[in-house]
């Protein structure tokens, strides 16, 4: 995103999965688009966003924090990439902060209104188990009335024969099947093996269940992606 | 360029270099461009084309091979990838063949009066050693007053740390500079490492040199990619 920023043109990078399977992620365009320029289902989800904290997760190059500050959110947005955080305030986002999402127990309790997860960030809950314990959190850092609105992308919704080998080897180990290790690689730079969470709507349901969250509704577009709007109980 | 023409959308090649370097190979609607779409040295070189048979090394996706068709020429297009011969195919060129570039031997003397190496495949070439003896064959299969339009891409002309460091190794190691050893890989599949060679006008002249060869003209655009419009001695 820094390398965008700074005129490196359509610097996307390639994430790897552990099994070998390399894809590119998305279109860097993404990353900087304003709200004209977003999915239809996060168009329509951000209509929920409600009261006057937010809590950008993951923010990336800081397109959801800036859209919510014009509409005068207090924002804080975090993600655990330096040149990231640096990309979000350079673009003019007055809070971002280098901040791993494992970490969000710093905030005080009842300190947001509403969470958003967009651009399939749901995935960063990782797992089953850590979802469930971040979500637990973001419960106490929220307040009443809160809502957390989360994308991901349903990994059953696919036809590739890697992906479905790769589903089956995990049901196998236990994991979730759309729980991916991957790691990002751009130029010559090799970032850490991380797990990211895909999930299908019935999968994100069961994982939210318990842990002081409810699942409103779901907003899909005719592919495998769609925006959960999930409700603080 | 199979899974693009059966409407893959941006498929996209990895290529990854064997010190881990990771980039995404152009644009692969340039790979599909006609000749509007082409760079303005490939689109000047290629009025050089002369004759009535040309050679089409690396044919790719077609785009050479179609254009001099079109111009009336009796058009062989090479490659050694059978998906890249059958997208060929389908685009219509009506003389694909998978052939490896070091079984052009396999063509009868004075076949040719037009050689095309567009989109940096002077890179085939692979080595200097390598390039010597295929030009020295390209000499016999081709006509008096052949000419051989060749891209390639100064490696020279870089700022990159991870590129300067790379051409250092492989200048102690007795290899050209810009003599690359990579593998293309895409989705889950991984291709075989081979040298790909990128070289500055001064180092593509030497290469020529006693070879029955001889660069007339290099044709460049303001960046570090160029065109030599090479003729038959």
């Amino acid at each position: 995103m820094w390398a965008r920023l700074n005129g490196g043109g359509s610097a996307a990078e390639i994430v790897e999965r552990d099994d070998g399977f390399m894809s590119i992620a998305g279109s860097n365009a993404s990353y900087f688009a304003d709200v004209r320029g977003w999915s239809g289902a996060e168009r329509k989800a951000i209509r929920s966003a409600r009261g006057h904290t937010a809590l950008d997760v993951g923010c990336g190059a800081g397109r959801v924090a800036l859209h919510l500050q014009e509409k005068g959110f207090g924002v804080t947005a975090i993600d655990n990439s330096p040149l990231v955080v640096k990309t979000a305030r350079a673009r003019g986002v007055k809070d971002a902060r280098l901040l791993p999402f494992e970490q969000i127990g710093r905030f005080k309790p009842g300190t947001f209104d509403t969470v958003v997860m967009f651009g399939n960030n749901f995935g960063l809950f990782g797992s089953r188990a850590r979802a469930k314990r971040l979500l637990k959190q973001l419960h106490r850092i929220t307040r009443e009335g809160a809502v957390l609105l989360a994308q991901s992308l349903d990994p059953h919704q696919t036809r590739q024969r890697a992906h479905i080998a790769y589903q089956r080897r995990n049901r196998r180990r236990g994991r979730m099947p759309g729980q991916i290790r991957i790691r990002i690689r751009f130029n010559e730079f090799i970032g850490p093996w991380f797990d990211y969470l895909l999930v299908s709507a019935a999968e994100m349901s069961g994982i939210v269940d318990g842990t002081g969250w409810e699942v409103d509704r779901f907003l899909t577009e005719g592919g495998p992606h769609y925006v959960a709007v999930i409700r603080r109980v």
